[in-house]
């Protein structure tokens, strides 16, 4: 029983979901699927790569993930699907699947129209009619390269968010995420410490103490820890960080380690 | 393994639809149960009749349809399960499945209280004692004329949008939906364009651009086309339409055909 | 097949809850997944509190239900596992589960590492790192005994809402939560109406009608009844009674019995 895991910018108002859903189930009865989240921001396929980074190590391997943030649909951009050794990834060719490419050991354009879910496949919903198929002919055990041409990795959309800095008194960094309860996950990873280090962290002209977890700090103050991300995370206690900072996704972080 | 497919107002905030999924559990242990959505908004059954209309074509044969938009909960509206060539549909006669009944075979009102996961249902929440339960027996295999009395389908409530309007040079709508990206799906379907037509939309004194895809367009400039619902819809390339044109549903939207 | 049924206060927007289902699809794919809800205001356990309580009789026996609304993740506070007639609690001793503590047979903190996902949980996510695996465990078969440390019920956090107080007309309570629909929740319980009383309920100085559902008075006007959770009610035919009263959390609602 093959896990199909879904992420998209597709929200919770519409049918698009539970229409991805219909069509999975409608070919592969028996897939499993789990929604990773439909509440990316939309358009913002850059905030879905970092979510899919998130997820998938938490899903049991073999899972095929379909993530769809895809404000090109219907133009240039290829529909492709890869294999690595975590699962299978399904989705547009716009970069979101960056991270993988280094491990991908094989990568189609989804061209063969038999497993569309219509020859004529609408131009603003590959989910539907493109994604979700090969979604679904990968749990049922249709083999990745039957989908459609192999295709060469390096002819693919890459993206990546800007790596950290080192300053002369440690590094700088953005906020690449920020979440439900306004918490500012950064691009600083947790490897950039040292356990004898003392730490600050400056935001916007504040200097955010470093503690281990939320409650280490008054209710209502910001506090910065390694975040279950693995990045340096700015929150607030029972707050909302990006309210208290007025902070937004690409805001300068600076992270001064004191020796 | 029927599929229960729920279609609800519920929103996601609240225990709703958690227990219409205890319910049916409790009931049909096997039930797969799949969400096309619960944000439709507060008491729209027109928006649920849209989006279930646009749902169930993708869904595997035989699956059970659950929709409750249903503001007249409790008093004279009857609770009714229908049958057609694609699945049951269980919810308020509220005029949400009129456009089933030409296909339908069989009605019952849900009158056998044996059925009722109570007795004495709330008078606020039939999902929970009335639907979630005919879902879930009709799943288990109970058939349908077990659950009440057939029912004339001349005698339940009727309610569609309004047809699309022949005009001097094409046609007349209105938007019958909005979705989450700002979409405006029209009323036109797309059956009234032919392909050596020129086609413009004309909507709230703009005239906007005809295209194949979203990306047509520049970002941020709005763009007519068939949307996958296979209506005239009004998008903007990576932007929100509703508010580009501050727009609303029953809005006039004119297509100007120039063969 | 066990059910493991999820409340969180994680939002929609993010990757958390979809990382749940992962780590129990990895210990016990088998598990069936059910969302109760993640829309609980962040922070608020109190909220999940009465969220728990009007779900579980709707589940199936044996359900296991982890409740994640835990602003004190890291702290002092312990992460806990319990054992009802109705099935398993898992979550942070925070008060969440009062209501359950009269019935529980056993308790444990989730004290043995060997059933976290790492020997090293995130100190902001123990939602992935402990409770997750702790209900996947039990959904494999693992006792709960085998979790932990076998612990007092009369050290765990208590929290229950303030009971209603008698007044020399009735009842005065207050609102414990408003629903999506706006619908204002009290803590005033069914069972202090009496079938041959005429009643009013009293609120921000409006008297409002009782009645038996919502379509009992006019569209856009107020009604006072027992809803579908067993608690006075105040509500507008569709409308938002919330908006209406501009009324929030805890305030007074008067109920006034007239024999």
């Amino acid at each position: 029983m093959a896990v199909i895991a879904l992420l998209t910018d597709f929200g919770a108002q519409d049918h698009y979901v539970g229409v991805l859903k219909g069509v999975i189930l409608s070919i592969a009865p028996q897939a499993q699927i789990v929604d990773i989240g439909h509440g990316v921001p939309a358009y913002q396929w850059s905030a879905a790569q970092f979510l899919l980074q998130q997820a998938y190590p938490y899903f049991p391997p073999g899972t095929i993930y379909v993530a769809v943030v895809d404000p090109g649909v219907g133009g240039t951009r290829r529909p492709i699907a890869l294999h690595t050794p975590w699962g299978y990834g399904v989705g547009p060719d716009n970069g979101l699947f960056t991270p993988w490419f280094p491990q991908a050991d094989a990568v189609v354009a989804l061209t063969h129209s038999r497993y569309w879910r219509t020859p004529s496949p609408s131009q603003t919903f590959h989910g539907r009619d493109i994604f979700a198929p090969a979604a679904a002919y990968l749990a049922a055990g249709v083999p990745l390269r039957e989908l459609g041409e192999a295709t060469d990795i390096t002819t693919l959309a890459h993206w990546s968010p800007p790596p950290p800095q080192p300053t002369a008194h440690g590094w700088q960094g953005t906020i690449q995420y920020i979440d439900h309860f306004g918490n500012l996950i950064t691009t600083l990873p947790a490897n950039v410490i040292s356990p004898d280090c003392r730490l600050q962290v400056a935001l916007a002209g504040h200097v955010i103490p470093w503690g281990r977890c939320y409650s280490d700090v008054p209710v209502g103050t910001p506090v910065a820890l390694i975040g279950s991300h693995g990045y340096v995370e700015v929150a607030c206690h029972q707050g909302n960080a990006a309210q208290f900072f007025n902070a937004k996704i690409g805001d300068a972080v600076a992270l001064v380690l004191s020796p």
